[in-house]
This record gives structure tokens, C-alpha cells and sequence, in this order.
């Protein structure tokens, strides 16, 4: 790798050589040490542990006060995280095993030397990491299994007008007011623009599943133009990381992107229809333990897996794979299987995003942050206006509640915070813009739970919504 | 930190500093790569893809002929695993990324360089080993919630002694005949000895609970005599590991792991007593979605952790826990909730047992095997002869099942292959001697199953077993 041609270049030096032997060696041993693993999964369980406690007091005290419980998960992850307690921390953000509360117990616990707790926290956090993500993957399994596609095919040409508006107007008037008002150059401008476009699926379907209205006319626009507007928000990834990256477009990519994303979508219903029948047959020759979830994940992890491999996100084959599944006769049977799964795999996925969510950037009193909270106030403004009025932009459809479509795409989340840590791996964002764009995700990541419930006030629910689960299970 | 003093005492010359700088810098560089985390994700939604298929495969073709479903797991998993397809291997086997056809499909897909495949297959192997112990603990909740804690107390006295008879038996019989008939040396038969101890308490509850019988008088006792011959098992353990590293017995250890071993099982199902209530009163007054499931396995995850934390298994924790849940008015509502979290889980386990078995040890054209498969055979009739009279030692009981008692005793399983991790990597089993261990455990893994089935021939199965999850569910 990098390393390589630094050490074919200099390898008359005996001395170099051997030192890189030398030093390469500790990080393998202790990968391999047998009670290593076992402190792992100490490691795991007790994140869990935490997780749960977290997610079920934010979300319970978020219910009392009447506001959807993602948002109390969203903040309980906050409390137990980077910003806080810093229970749950992940080095990707920079943090050491040293900054983990959780290791230091585990640490103490088991007296481990500091090589140890060095590769048990990296070890334990991917695993928790990859724990999160099998949690929004099933949250969107979920969802698509909720969501009826020929509801979403009689609103597809609203929801793709949502999206392409939704993505377009933040993205320009970010840019230019970016450039225009704060003097910034126009690639990091552009950079900052592209992050203010995708809206996060995950936390806006499971905010409408929870308010009642993920089947109502308009939660199935969002849901539609979310979907849209993630597969246009990792087209405009590729578009400007290869800008940030040589300065020109790579249009072969971007082509390339375009065409799998459409393939794949719709490659995915067409072959549905004809998948449904065999998932059926399947599920009744079945005679063991898991006959129905079992046949039902196969087939959405391998959509995952399908959609990471060809560079959109999983979560979209997750929904596709729901989507699919929705149409059997099954569905009934496999909804209510699948509610306890999610219940304990998403609940993950919200309060990693608030762990890692560090709110110290929101601090005005050092004085690095305050160019930050400045660009911030603009970017925030332009997300939030930039998605409440694509709502005016649905035709034909007099008595719908635009309000409502345009809230629903606010919140920005995972999208947003990789759009700012690619720009800063690259160079290409100075740190006060940085901190704006994850600012911007925070804010309106917390902001659109209430702003939504709001929106939808006094409108009648869904009959079937997903709130109640232990209800439905009992049926 | 082995390379602290190396580097220390040469830091006059700056050369072989800035060369460990640049030499380290790789592996925190690909370890930090935010395209290997996506196939990072994009391996394990393979591997539990491939999980899935081999465990569906390998448990309906199982069950067509009549065998328990998890011997099918198994098989199904030494199909994919190291010993056939090489789909899904493990870096502690000696495995490398090059050894794994799932690397190679990723490496193909994603461009990606060696450095990478390296990285990525050490993680999502590390993630799929932690996926299979979280299963595993979650089928012995499971065994825990369908166990009834006043039949177990019932049949105390007679677990204990089938427990302890069942350690003692082959553990005497087997050091010695390694030592007269094979002129193994004292130590390393003592370490095979004790390899021969300890029942897969996960194996044959699985096997019950799928024949029927995990209620009868003989589940219990053999359910009852298995957690009881785990800890002893442990306990064994702990000795033979600090006899083979020093040549001495820690006898503060083996006193500090019985201690801790009797306070926490007998302390968590006294204060079960009074969890109890206060798990019914919290789950009665949640709202939100998960009230049930995320207080239970709050409280699983809880007491595996801390059976870990203290040098215990986990799986016992979370037996202990399934136990004391299993005494609420919760009971039922939760059984079936935790029925599709486990059909989706506990097959990781099974299937990963056996892909990690390595069956080529067994194979008798290759010289080396040879003297090990004698002294396997050795092994075997020691492993099943030494647990098969334990059934007769159980007292006052005279309509009991002595055979399906010892037979039920029989598998092996995961911690007689700790035995032989530890063994190998401190040197004192001869390569001859380490695969005869390995041998015995995946005969008497694989046997047990179709033996018990044999040995509760025509006995009445219980009204409430956990075969039909679908329809209980549907209830």
C-alpha cells in the first residue's frame, strides 16, 4: 500500500527493513490472543447493555412528553456518547480506547495491557458498528414490508418531482450563497452544497411509522422521494468526490452509477414478481424452526448485499427486498416475526447515530466554533426551507398535506456526516465548514421528529401502524 | 507494546523512528478506511447469506430423513466452512484471507488491495464469530425461558451427581489409558483427559427441544447435569491451563473461579426472585415499541456479561437469566417473541461450528493422521462409554430413561476445542494428540444427535416443544 513503494525505494537500508518487521508484529499477536475474544464479546454485550438502557429511558421519557421516541433515542445515544459519557465511543471520530468509559471498566475488569485494549475497542466497536447497520437494514426491510408498491407506483411521478426539487434547490442555493456570502472557494462550496441534499431514510420512515402516517398518501411520497433522493445523493457523492479528489468529473462513474441504481430498483420489482411466487413455495415446504424469517433474510441480506456491492447503499436493497415480500400472502405472518427482530437490532442503529453525534462543535464559547455556527445558521436555513417547499411542488393531489412532505424530508442524517468526512479526509473542507455541515446534520436530524409531528397534527392515523407492536403480536 | 523498548533503546538514531512511523501507518490507514467499513458490511451480509442457505439445506434434508434439524446445521456448515467449500473460514484456524472464497469473491468486486482483503477478513470474521456467540447465548436464554426452575430444583441432586460422575469418569478413564496404553507423558494426558469433560450444553438442549423432550424428567436432568458439568468443566480448565504453563496447579484460581462460579448461580436465581417483579412492573409500564423484548434482553446481555466478566461462560448468564424470566406472567408473550430473534440468530452458531470443524484431520491417507486417529478412537469410546454410565447413577427415579440420560451427556462440542486451542498454543499436545481431541468432539458432536433420537424411541414427546415456532406464534 502507501507503504510499499517507501520501503522498495530505501531497501539497501537492512536497518529499515527489520524495524518494519519489528513493529508490525504486536498488532498481530494481539489480534490472535484467545481472551481477547472473550473480552470482545464482554466488550459487545456491555455496549448493548448501554445501548438498550439508553434507547428505552430517551425513548419512553420522549413518549411522555409527546414526541415521537426515535427522538429520545436520538438523544439518549447523545447522553451516552461522544458528547456526554462517552460510554459509547468510535474511533472513526479520532476517539482512543483511553476516551471510552466502557474500555476503561473492561480494562479494569480484566487488567489488560494496553495493546490489548487498543485492539479490543476497535474490535468492539466495528462489531457494534456493524450491528447499527444491520439495524437500519432491517428497519428499511421493515418498512418496505409496510409500504405498498402500487401505493408508491400511483405516486411515483410526485415523489421523484419531491426528490429532484429536494435535491436540486439546497444543493444550489447552498452553493452559491455559500460563495457569494461567506467567500468560499467554489469546490468546497459545492462540497458543502452536495451534503445539504439526501434526505435519511431511516430516521424519517421510522418518525412516520411511529406518528401513524407511513401509509397515508403522504408518507408514502416521502418514503418514494427518499429513496429517490438517496440514490441522486450517492450520484452527487461520486460527482464531487472525484471533483475534491482531481479536480475534474468522472463521468464514466457517474454514468455507471445512474444506470445500476435504475437497473437495480427496478431490476429488483420486475424480478419481485416473480420471486413472490417462489418465496411462497419455499416458505410451505419449509418444516424447521425459522421456515418463514429465515427464507425472508436470506433474501433481504442478499439484496444488501447486491445494492452495497454495486455501490448504492444496502438499506435500499433492504426495501426493495420488503418492498417484494409485501406483495405475498405471507405478509401478515412475516410482519409480525419480524417486529421483535427489529426491536432489538434498531434500536442500534439510533443510538450509534446519537453517539456519535459530538455536540461540542455547538459550543460558541471557544472561538474556532463560531465561523462554524455561522455558516451553520445558513446552512440550516437553506435545508430547511430547501425541503419544505418541494411539499408545493406535488400536482394534482389539492387536499394533500404539503407541509407535511416537505418537513418529512428534513432531517439529513448518515448521508450528511459522510459527505463531511470524506471532504475532510480529502483536504477539501476547512474545519469551520466541516463543523457547519455536522451541525447541520444534528440539527435537522432532531428538529424534524417534532416539526413532523407537528405537521401532521390533527390528521387521523394510519389503522395499522406500527406503534403497538406486543399488541399486534398477541392478534 | 513489544516494540516500546526496542524502539526506546535506539532512538538516537532518528531513521529507525521515522521508519516505525511510516511503517505503522498502513494498518491504521486501512483500518480506517471508510470504503473497507462498506465491505466490511458487505462480507458479513454475504456470510450470513451463506449461513442461512447451509443451515436451511442442512436441517430440511436432516429432517426429511428423520434426524434431528441441527445435525443438518452442522453438516451444512462443514460443507461452506474450511473442511469443503472454504466459503466461510476463520483467521484462528490459520486461515488466511486468501484461504476464503468469500475474500475472493469481495477482493473481485472491490478492486481491493492485499492490504485491505487482510483487514477486512480479520474483522468481518471477528463480527460473524461475535453474531454466533450472541446466538448462542440467545438459544440458552431460550433453554432458560422453557425450563421451569422448580422442575430443575427437583432434580438437583440427581444432575449433580450425573454431572459429576459424567467429569470424572472419562477424565480418569482417559488420562490413564492415554498413559499406560499410548505412553503419553502426564501432563499432556492430563490436558487430553480433561478435554474430555465438559458436555456442549447448546448441542443437546437444541436436540431435546427438537425432539420433544427438553421438559421430561430426563431434558431436565441432562439440562440441569450440563450447566452443572460446564462450571466443572471450567474449573478443569483452569487447572490443567496453569499446570501446563508453569507445571504447578493457581489453587487461589480453581478456589476464586468454584467461589464465583456457586455465588453467581445460586445468587442470580435468588435475586431473581425479586427481579422478577420489578421486570413485570417495568415492562408494564413501557409504551414504546420493544416494552417486552428490550428489558429481557437488557437483562440477558447483563448477567452473560457478567458471567463472563468473571471468568464464567456467558451462555450460563444468560441461561441464569432465561430461568428467572421464565417464572413471570411475562413468560408466555415473551416465549414468543424470542422464537424469530433466535431463528434468526442461533443458526450463525451451529453453522459456524461446523465450518470451523476442520475434517481433515480425519482423513487416514495422510501418515501423520494415523496414530492420531488410533489414539481418537481411543478417545471416543472413553468420551461415550464414560458419559453413557452416568444414566445409571441417577437414584429413586426407576421409570427413568438411563440411556437417553448418558447419551444426552455425549456431545462435546465448542469447549473441547478450547481445550485444544489452549493446548496447541502452549505446546503440550503433541500434533497427534491435538487432532484426536478434535476428532472426538466432532464424532461426539455429530453422533449425539441421531443417538438421542434413538434412545427416546417411542417415549411421549412434550405438549409444548419449540419445534412448530410458526405456529405458536400464530396462537
Amino acid at each position: 500500500m502507501a507503504l510499499e513503494p517507501i520501503v522498495n525505494s530505501i531497501t539497501g537500508i537492512s536497518f529499515l527493513t527489520s524495524s518494519f518487521q519489528f513493529s508490525s508484529q504486536p498488532i498481530l499477536a494481539t489480534a490472535k490472543n484467545p481472551e481477547d475474544g472473550a473480552m470482545v464479546l464482554a466488550g459487545v454485550l456491555l455496549s448493548l447493555v448501554i445501548v438498550y438502557i439508553a434507547s428505552k429511558l430517551g425513548g419512553e421519557l420522549s413518549k411522555l412528553v409527546d414526541l415521537p421516541p426515535v427522538l429520545g433515542e436520538l438523544v439518549g445515544g447523545v447522553l451516552v456518547g461522544v458528547s456526554a459519557f462517552h460510554l459509547l465511543v468510535f474511533p472513526e471520530s479520532g476517539a482512543e480506547a483511553s476516551d471510552s468509559a466502557l474500555m476503561t471498566i473492561l480494562q479494569f475488569i480484566g487488567n489488560l495491557s494496553p495493546d490489548s485494549v487498543t485492539s479490543i475497542f476497535e474490535t468492539q466497536s466495528e462489531v457494534v458498528s456493524v450491528l447499527a447497520e444491520l439495524g437500519v437494514i432491517i428497519l428499511l426491510f421493515e418498512i418496505g414490508l409496510e409500504s405498498d408498491l402500487r401505493e408508491l407506483q400511483k405516486v411515483g411521478y410526485q415523489a421523484a418531482i419531491v426528490a429532484v426539487v429536494g435535491v436540486a434547490a439546497p444543493f444550489g442555493a447552498g452553493t452559491a450563497g455559500l460563495m457569494l456570502w461567506f467567500n468560499v472557494p467554489v469546490i468546497p462550496a459545492i462540497f458543502a452544497g452536495a451534503a445539504l441534499t439526501a434526505t435519511s431514510i431511516g430516521i424519517t420512515s421510522k418518525v412516520l411509522s411511529e406518528l401513524g402516517h407511513l401509509k397515508s398518501k403522504e408518507g408514502q411520497i416521502i418514503v418514494g422521494a427518499a429513496v429517490i433522493d438517496d440514490v441522486l445523493g450517492i450520484i452527487v457523492l461520486a460527482v464531487v468526490a472525484s471533483l475534491a479528489k482531481t479536480g475534474e468529473v468522472n463521468v464514466l462513474n457517474v454514468i455507471y452509477l445512474i444506470i445500476s441504481a435504475t437497473v437495480f430498483l427496478l431490476g429488483a420489482i420486475l424480478l419481485g414478481k416473480f420471486f413472490n411466487k417462489t418465496f411462497v413455495t419455499i416458505a410451505d415446504k419449509l418444516q424447521t424452526r425459522g421456515k418463514l424469517v429465515i427464507p425472508a433474510f436470506t433474501f433481504a441480506f442478499l439484496m444488501a448485499f447486491l445494492a452495497n456491492v454495486i455501490q448504492l447503499e444496502a438499506i435500499l436493497g433492504a426495501f426493495a427486498a420488503g418492498l417484494v415480500l409485501d406483495e405475498t400472502d405471507k405478509r401478515k405472518e412475516l410482519d409480525k416475526q419480524v417486529i421483535p427482530i427489529a426491536d432489538i437490532l434498531v434500536p442500534i442503529f439510533f443510538v450509534t447515530v446519537g453517539a456519535k453525534a459530538d455536540l461540542a462543535v455547538l459550543n460558541p464559547a471557544v472561538p474556532e466554533n463560531r465561523e462554524g455556527l455561522i455558516i451553520a445558521v445558513f446552512l440550516i436555513v437553506v435545508a430547511i426551507i430547501g425541503k419544505i417547499i418541494t411539499g408545493w411542488t406535488v400536482f394534482g393531489q389539492p387536499q394533500i398535506n404539503r407541509l407535511a412532505i416537505g418537513v418529512g424530508m428534513i432531517p439529513r442524517g448518515e448521508v450528511g456526516l459522510v459527505f463531511a468526512g470524506i471532504g475532510s479526509a480529502s483536504g477539501v473542507l476547512s474545519k469551520p465548514l466541516e463543523a457547519a455541515i455536522i451541525i447541520m446534520v444534528i440539527l435537522t436530524t432532531f428538529l424534524a421528529p417534532p416539526f413532523l409531528r407537528f405537521a401532521f397534527q390533527g390528521e387521523p392515523m394510519d389503522s395499522t401502524e406500527l406503534v403497538d407492536s406486543e399488541e399486534r403480536v398477541e392478534v
